[in-house]
């Protein structure tokens, strides 16, 4: 190009720019400007739609397809899931069972298996060992407390939960468990007292009487022994308030008690909230051990909740939040029974995967969370019999061959007597216990002596819980609970649990994808303290509506807080 | 606007639209109309490129800031690391013990548990509970094998290594181990043989001396004993091979054998492929025992590695596979010594900060991925100690007070002779052993008696690492290895691995990411067996390279097929 002829042209177009008029490069420009134009415009709508519906896709989407942002606004069901004392061997224990039993492949998994995410660090303030009540405060408050505080701080003061905030935002609540509902992880919900042993307390305060009033809209589980007035054979209560009819008349509960006003309720479509369902005294027995016809399984009772809670929320722009506890998991920990443990995980494993369908096929956001207190026993599959090197193996098929709990046969050995149609005492042992109970038929002499000087003992079920273990060569070190961390298991939408976390970021995560304020909850429940001149002469605030003050506990020697400098306290350092 | 002036208006416009001549409305719209044309054009534009950065980012990043796709071609490296019998409690007593000593605060964590994204099953083809051999071949060739197994399958066939693959695709390779460096899980990435046993013919491979050639080009660890000729003190070949010698001479290897040798190569800077470097006749001592100035460290032997291989691939267009292993946290967990253990684990968390930030630092793409074999020991923090209800703590600090493992302890009482300076043999127990070792100032009578009994006997470490679990009520249920899953972590780049996995996809991942080709390398050995006619009368190909043919150990009653069929084999169901 001449210098002219660029010239010219640059003179030309300026004058067409600065006049309005058409140079001679315009006029034969003119022709396709509107469509130059056009075709801009709509490039530059196209791509900024594209933008948005990328921008979109990435915010929803994570690398597995996971939601990794919460809903921004409108209504949402949250279920949490507590699989007490359930441990990283309770999985192996439970997948290599199932695939024997029911044949499947060996690389065959549990549903949970496949929703694992993370996994959580569960000390207490108190202990690196912690409970299921500091345990599940960490769930319903998302701070840490000592062992024993149901959703109480170190200081003795009460931490609203995500349930109490779930029901003041306008979510239906509910507990389904199948230990008592007055227990540490259903009571750290929906009550605030020091020592988890104030369960009479506890009922008190789940059916309504306490400072906020009637928070939980759906309680189904065990524990009615302490809801019944101690008049009554079936109470365990220190008193003789009838808590059923309280609930009934006071805050209006429906009630149900057994089987057959279970099944009235049609699988959650015949409920009338609130509703209060307590099908045992103490504890539903083991799954190993119900019967069907008697008590309803974990996984009809969630199936219930969830019905009753998606009808009840149907017009509602809030959803529901839903506990749902495999509470004896734990209890078979404790007892180091591994037949009955791998039928509580089954049945866990089994909710849970009608809990994370009914969430995937709501028409609203939602997510089940999935994770344990801490765990039970120090299960190891791997056991040393002798002082040989032990060989690289252990027997899911011995726990296939036991049909009851050893708790049950324990409590059937103790009401055995000699004059039974069942033969005398050992071949009562022989038959009736081992053989049709646990499928053993080998006992030695040794055996079925211990078996015999714990007759009616507290330990009887320990005893014949370790002929079940030493023979399938699983082991345990305590009959109490271990520090190791836990599996956190989440339906999309739960990325943020993913990796190790402290176990109070898995009350955080409750708290947060509900959008729900805790803290004013908190506020609350403080302003309903009284404050007095304590023992040591200091003003303290006192709740009298949770029961004995922490002040007259620690008085005691009982420790609250060592969140900072308790490594533990060996002492033989010199 | 009158029918009129809009008639007006459109003539106006089409006049002007087909003419390219101005109109009225032009004249005047000209003013602004290049300005518009100018915007949609930049709009246009900086949509679309928004469009291009946002779908790259999409692309490389998922929900938690981990590439999700590997790089799609080019240099890259992996280093894989192997805690071997690293369970998941190992990490809650390791974060413990470590707040402690380190005074850091209750929430602080390992850097492990900062890149922890999944969990590992890790059956075995012949057993629920697997070895390290077995396990290591799911990571070297991504298949199940049989408990013993060094990267050969149930059928004896060997099957080619992603360390082979990456070799023969132009990688280079390493092994950085602080055991044997002929040890399963550093063998199964280099040699093939039906039973890991065969340690003096695993290090003839290692060196080159078998079908492939020499495939690896640095090892660093233990294991000397195998590549000495049983003509030296140092032996423990069943010939007078001298290994040393022939790697150096026929296969090129520069040797190092001691500190001094070791410091010589400058952190990596001065040294000379392929590199053998064998630190100890066996294993590199427990971490808590190394001396400094005898023993590299594992994450000194891993930083040599990392830079001898990174200055080797400088030029390459390929960059290196590396294998790291924290042997001996195996170790400690058979001998159930946890103050042994706690610095094992320390140390190789140490290692693992040093590769995935070298991982994170270097100019090429790069992943490091971490796992477990197994667990080792059934161990739990949580022991009962008696009858009573167990309290729940552990005590960290009985750990700290340690400063001897309990195989150092038990070596040097065998050494004792009453003679002693350090007086007769029951100070040396107290004094020597317990106070100076163990930081225990109270052992009973029992312990006492206990520990003399066991005097140069094989269990004598073993009692003395129970006075240390006992007293930190840290509980073990064998000395072998037990069946739970264990932990993955990954660096960016690995949220494949996310989840639940069989062991073998851990091997899949190493061969995607590096895109090599392994299939190719079984092949390649396949060709290297001849046929002959078997025991049974049917052909049957025998690798001879590989040692006894797995036909005949089958015959001895040696099982290596229960991979569908074995859900534990109790025979006392009737």
């Amino acid at each position: 190009m001449s210098r002219r002829s660029s010239t010219e042209r640059n003179a030309e177009e300026d004058a067409g720019l600065l006049s309005g008029r058409p140079t001679n490069k315009q006029t034969v420009r003119g022709k396709w400007e509107g469509w130059v134009r056009l075709g801009l415009g709509v490039w530059a709508m196209a791509a900024t739609a594209g933008i948005v519906i990328i921008a979109v896709l990435w915010v929803n989407t994570g690398s597995n397809g996971q939601n990794s942002k919460f809903p921004p606004g409108g209504k949402r069901n949250i279920v949490f899931m507590v699989s007490d004392g359930m441990g990283p061997t309770s999985l192996a224990l439970t997948r290599s069972y199932r695939q024997l039993v029911d044949g499947l492949p060996w690389d065959d998994t549990l549903t949970l298996d496949k929703h694992f995410i993370g996994t959580s660090r569960t000390r207490s303030s108190s202990s690196l060992v912690t409970d299921s009540a500091a345990g599940a405060t960490a769930f319903s408050c998302g701070m840490k407390s000592y062992n024993g505080a149901i959703s109480v701080l170190p200081d003795g003061s009460p931490c609203g939960t995500i349930l109490e905030a779930a029901k003041k935002a306008g979510y239906m609540t509910g507990l389904v468990v199948t230990t008592r509902i007055t227990d540490a992880t259903p009571a750290c919900f929906s009550a605030h007292v020091n020592l988890r042993g104030e369960e009479d307390r506890i009922a008190e305060q789940q059916i309504g009487d306490y400072p906020l009033g009637r928070m939980v809209d759906l309680m189904l589980g065990g524990g009615r022994c302490h809801f019944l007035p101690n008049t009554t054979n079936d109470s365990c209560r220190s008193d003789s308030r009838n808590l059923v009819s309280e609930a009934q008349k006071r805050f209006g509960f429906s009630y149900v008690d057994d089987r057959k006003s279970f099944d009235g309720l049609k699988k959650g479509n015949a409920v009338r909230l609130p509703l209060l369902g307590l099908f045992a005294p103490t504890d539903i027995p083991y799954d190993i051990d119900r019967k069907a016809e008697v008590y309803p399984s974990l996984e009809e009772m969630a199936e219930v909740a969830l019905k009753a809670l998606e009808i009840a929320t149907k017009d509602s722009d809030k959803g529901f939040f839903l506990m749902v506890e495999g509470s004896r998991i734990d209890h078979a920990g404790h007892g180091n029974d591994p037949a009955a443990q791998v039928h509580e995980v089954l049945a866990y494993d089994k909710t849970f995967k009608r809990v994370s369908d009914w969430i995937a096929g709501s028409k609203y956001p939602g997510v089940v969370v999935s994770t344990s207190d801490h765990e039970t026993g120090g299960l190891a599959v791997a056991r040393q019999l002798h002082a040989t090197y032990p060989e690289y193996l252990w027997y899911p098929e011995v726990l296939a061959n036991a049909s009851s709990s050893s708790e049950y046969l324990a409590a059937q050995y103790a009401l055995h007597s000699p004059s039974s149609s069942e033969g005398d005492e050992e071949d009562y042992i022989r038959n009736t216990l081992l053989i049709k109970g646990l499928g053993i038929h080998n006992p030695d002499d040794g055996e079925i002596r211990a078996i015999k000087e714990h007759k009616d003992h507290p330990d009887s079920a320990w005893v014949l819980a370790d002929l079940v273990s030493r023979r399938a060569q699983v082991g345990w070190t305590t009959h109490g609970h271990s520090g190791v961390d836990v599996n956190i298991y989440g339906s999309d939408g739960t990325s943020r649990l993913g990796g190790n976390h402290e176990n109070t970021k898995v009350g955080e995560f409750l708290r947060d994808y509900l959008q729900v304020d805790v803290d004013a909850v908190t506020k609350e429940l403080r302003k309903k303290g009284v404050n007095r001149v304590g023992a040591t002469g200091g003003e303290e605030v006192v709740y009298e509506w949770m029961g004995r003050p922490l002040s007259e506990l620690k008085e005691a020697g009982f420790e609250t807080e060592k969140l900072d400098c308790y490594h533990g306290d060996f002492k033989h350092k010199h």
